[in-house]
C-alpha cells in the first residue's frame, strides 16, 4: 500500500517491469460454496460485519439452496415438467443464483419486464428503487407453454440433461420480441448479436418465477476457481480491510493505458482520505461475440498482465463477472455497474462508448461514446454509486510509455486502435515499448497464432481493445 | 350534486335524454390570458389558494412573457437566427408555454432527452423525479445549425413568419431518429404516423434550450376558447370547489360506455368521501394521424353529447389537450396522465391500449392491450396519481343500452367495434337505441358524409371509437 502511494506522487504509474509475483491477487475461492452459510445468515453477517456497499434491496440474494436439501430438490425436479435451458439461460441462472441481479429472486414476470423496458428500475415494495436494465427473461415456445399446462412449477435442465433448477410460482406471459429488442438496444437492426442469439428466433413466451438453483453453477473449465460470488467478493474485500472498492469491466486484454487508469484511479481515492481502496478487475465470462477474445486467452493475458507488476497484488482482486453480454451500450453499462454494487463496489470505472459496437448494418458506431457515461451519470438506483469517468490514456512516444493524452501536445501522443493492436499481433510484429507489458502481449499474439487461418489466408477478425 | 349521488344508488348513469341544457358545462376562458399574472406570482397564488395536487416540480412553469414585454422580445427575436417551425413543432411550443410539461421550461436539452428515452422520467436537482415519457424536442438540419453558428439563443417563427417565440442558453446535439423512435414506440417499422411526420426525415440535430413566447398561442379556428391552459384549469377547479378531480383522456367520439364510466366513476370518487369530484374531459386537439376524426367534429360531437344530458354540466369540464399524439401506446400514455396532474387532476382514467394503434407492418396490434395500464400504474414520478381502469362496457340488450359487461350473462351483451360503428355511421344507419345519444350520432353521420368519396367509390377509413 505504501508503494503505491509512493507511485502515486512520483509517477502516475509504474513503467518498469517488476519481477514476477506470486499469483496471490487473483483472489481464489477460499472457502468451498458448499460451506456457505444458508442466505439468510450470510446476509446478516455481511451487512453487519463490513462497510461496503449495501446490496440493492438491502439484502443480497442467494438462490443455490442448502446442501441438505439438495437431493431432495433434484428429486422434486425429475417429477416436474422440464425446460432445457440454452448456454446463455445457464449463464443467467449462474447470474441470478448468486445475486448480482439482486433483489431479482428468478426470471423476471411480466411487471419486472415492463419495468425494466420502460424505466430501466425497478420499485420495491417499500417504494425504493433500483437498476435494472437489462431483461433476464426465460423465453419459452407454444409446445412448452402446452406442456407446462397448469403446474405451477417447473424444472430446468442443462444441456447434458442434468437438473439445474426449480422455478416456482412460475407465471408465464407474452415475449414482445420487437418490442424487446427495440427498447433494449435502440435499433432491431439484424445482426445484434446477443439479440440474433437469444431473442429473434426464440419462443413466444416468456415463463418468470422465483428460483431454487439445486447447486452451485459450475463450468469445469479450469476458471470456476475465478468466479468469485458477491458474497464471496464482500468477504474477500472484507478480509481486506477495503473501505472503497473501484470495479472496472472489461471484456478485451488489459493494455498499460488501462493499467495506467487503474493505478491513477487508486491514486485519487486515497487523495479523497480512503486508507485502502480496493480494485475490482472484473473481466466478463458469459457470452460474447464471436470476434471477441475468447474468455480463457483473456484470463492468461490478465495474468500475465499481473505477474509482471503493472498492478498492485495487494490491492487488486481479478475475478470473473458471470454475465453474458448485450453490446446494449447506455443500457448495459447499468446492469454492469448495478452488478457490480452487489458485489461491494461503490466506485465504477466507465469508459468511451461502454458495451458498445458498431451498427450492424450502418457504417457507424451503434451509440454516441458519450452516452453511456452521461445515461450512467443519471440511471435511477444507481446514485449510491460514485462514477469515474475513463480519462483518455495514449501512447506518449516522449516518454515511451501510456500516459493520459494532454491535448496541449498531441503531436507527442500515438493513439494505437483496436484494429491496429490487432494488425500487429496477427502479423507478431511488436507494438511499441510500453504499450503493454511483454508477457501480455505474447499470450494476444499466441491467441491468433492458435486461429487457424481461414481458406482466403486471412485470420477471423478480433477485437481486442 | 345531489342528483348525481341520486343517480349513483339508483342507476349507473342517467340513460334519459334530458332537455337540452345551456352550455355552461363547455368552461371557457373566463379571464383573458393576457391578464394572467406572472409565472411566479401565478404559481404562488394557485399553491396556497388550492386544495388540487402539485404541478410536477413544485410550481406550474409558464413561458408566455408579461405583456409589457412583449413588443421588445418580438424585436429581439427579429434580430436573432431564426427556426420556422413546423405545425407540429407549434403545436409543442404551446404544451410548454402553459406548463403542461412542467418543470420542463423549453425544448429538451440533450440530459433531459436521455432520460425521457432510458428512463421515461426527469431526476430534478433536489432529487426528485418527474414522469416524463416522450422527448420534446425541436429538429433542425445542417445548414440551420450552420447558420445558428455561435449564437446561445434562436428566434422561432410560425409558418407566417410571425416571431413566435426565443430559445435561450441553447444546446444543439445529435439526433438519433433511429434511436428515438426505437425506443419511445418500441419498434422502427416504418408507418408510424407521428414518427413519419416529424422524425425520420427530421434534421440531424435537436436544438434544447429555456423558451420566452412571445404571446399565447392561438389557432383562431374557432376553438381557442376551449384551450385552457393548466393555470385556468387549476383556476377553474378551484372555483367550483372540486376536491377530486378526475381526467379522461380521449381522441374519439364519445359513446354511452363513456359516459356510463364518466358518472360511474364520479360515484365511485363519492363513495370514497370526496365531496364535490369534477371530470375534466379533455379531448386532444395536438396532431392525429389521417384516419382519425378531426378535432372540429369531435368538439361538435362532444358538444351534443353534453347538451343532450349524458354528463352533468355542474361538474364536468370540457376543455381541449394541446398535445400532438405519439400512438405510442405505454409510452405515450404516461405523458397524457402527467400532464393532467399539472392541469390539477388527481385520478386519471384509463382504457385498454391507450394510445395504441395497429402494427403498422405486421396484422397485429402494435402494444398488448393490458401493458398501457400496467406500465402507467408503475411508472416514476406518477405516483401521486390515482390510475382507474377502465371498466369494459358493451351494449346490454336486455336493457337496451350500455351497461358494465357481465361475463355472467355475456350472450346478452353486444360489442360494437369501432369498424362497425364506423360501418353504420357511414351508411347513414343507426346504431342500437342508447348506444349514442342521436345528436352526438347525427355529428359523425355528417362527418362522414363530408368526406368527399375517393374515385373507387369508398369513402377514407376513420376510427370513431
Amino acid at each position: 500500500m505504501a508503494s503505491m502511494a509512493a507511485v502515486c506522487t512520483k509517477t502516475p504509474y509504474p513503467s518498469h517491469s517488476l519481477s514476477t509475483i506470486p499469483n496471490t491477487h487473483f483472489a481464489q475461492i477460499r472457502k468451498v460454496s458448499v460451506s456457505l452459510p444458508s442466505v439468510r445468515r450470510a446476509n446478516r453477517r455481511l451487512r453487519v460485519s463490513s462497510g461496503l456497499i449495501e446490496p440493492d434491496g438491502g439484502k443480497l440474494v442467494e438462490l443455490v439452496v442448502d446442501e441438505p436439501l439438495r437431493d431432495v430438490k433434484k428429486r422434486e425436479a425429475l417429477s416436474l415438467p422440464r425446460i432445457r435451458l440454452s448456454k446463455i439461460d445457464l449463464q443467467w441462472v449462474h447470474v441470478l443464483s448468486e445475486g448480482w441481479a439482486s433483489p431479482l429472486s428468478g426470471f423476471m414476470r411480466e411487471s419486472e419486464f415492463l419495468q425494466t423496458l420502460h424505466f430501466n428500475a425497478l420499485r420495491l415494495e417499500d417504494g425504493s428503487v433500483v437498476n435494472m436494465s437489462v431483461p433476464i427473461v426465460l423465453a419459452i415456445d407454444d409446445s412448452q407453454k402446452h406442456r407446462i399446462g397448469e403446474s405451477t412449477q417447473v424444472a430446468l435442465f442443462d444441456s447434458a440433461n442434468n437438473p439445474v433448477a426449480i422455478l416456482k410460482d412460475i407465471e408465464i406471459y407474452k415475449h414482445p420480441q420487437e418490442e424487446r429488442i427495440a427498447r433494449t438496444w435502440g435499433t432491431i437492426a439484424p445482426g445484434l448479436p446477443y439479440a440474433d442469439e437469444t431473442i429473434t428466433h426464440a419462443g413466444n413466451w416468456l415463463i418468470g418465477g422465483d428460483l431454487e438453483v439445486i447447486e452451485p453453477i459450475k463450468y469445469h473449465d479450469g476458471l470456476d476457481r475465478f468466479r468469485l460470488s458477491p458474497a464471496e467478493l464482500r468477504e474477500e474485500f472484507t478480509r481486506r480491510n477495503a473501505d472503497a472498492v473501484f470495479a472496472f469491466q472489461l471484456r478485451n486484454p488489459v493494455h498499460n493505458g488501462h493499467a495506467l487508469l487503474m493505478t491513477d484511479t487508486r491514486c485519487r481515492l486515497l487523495e479523497m482520505g480512503y486508507k485502502n481502496p480496493i480494485l475490482l478487475l472484473h473481466p466478463l465470462g458469459g457470452y460474447t461475440k464471436a470476434d471477441d477474445v475468447p474468455l480463457s486467452w483473456r484470463m492468461k493475458q490478465h495474468e500475465k498482465v499481473l505477474e509482471d507488476g503493472v498492478l498492485d497484488p495487494e490491492t487488486t482482486v481479478v475475478s470473473i463477472f458471470p454475465s453474458p453480454m448485450h453490446y446494449a451500450g447506455p443500457t448495459e453499462v447499468q446492469w454492469h455497474a448495478k452488478a457490480r454494487i452487489n458485489a461491494g463496489a461503490n466506485f465504477y470505472i466507465v469508459g468511451r462508448d461502454p458495451a458498445g459496437m458498431g451498427h450492424p448494418v450502418e457504417k457507424r458506431d451503434l451509440y454516441d461514446a458519450d452516452h453511456g457515461k452521461t445515461v450512467l451519470s443519471m440511471a435511477p438506483g444507481l446514485e449510491r454509486l460514485n462514477i469515474l469517468p475513463f480519462r483518455v490514456a495514449a501512447y506518449d512516444k516522449t516518454q515511451g510509455r501510456m500516459a493520459f493524452f494532454d491535448p496541449s501536445r498531441s503531436q507527442d501522443f500515438l493513439f494505437i486502435s483496436g484494429t491496429k493492436m490487432r494488425m500487429l499481433a496477427k502479423n507478431k510484429e511488436n507494438p511499441p515499448d510500453g504499450f503493454m507489458c511483454p508477457g501480455g502481449w505474447k499470450v494476444l499474439v499466441d491467441y491468433y497464432d492458435s486461429l487457424a487461418p481461414m481458406s482466403d489466408g486471412k485470420v477471423p477478425e478480433a477485437v481486442p481493445a
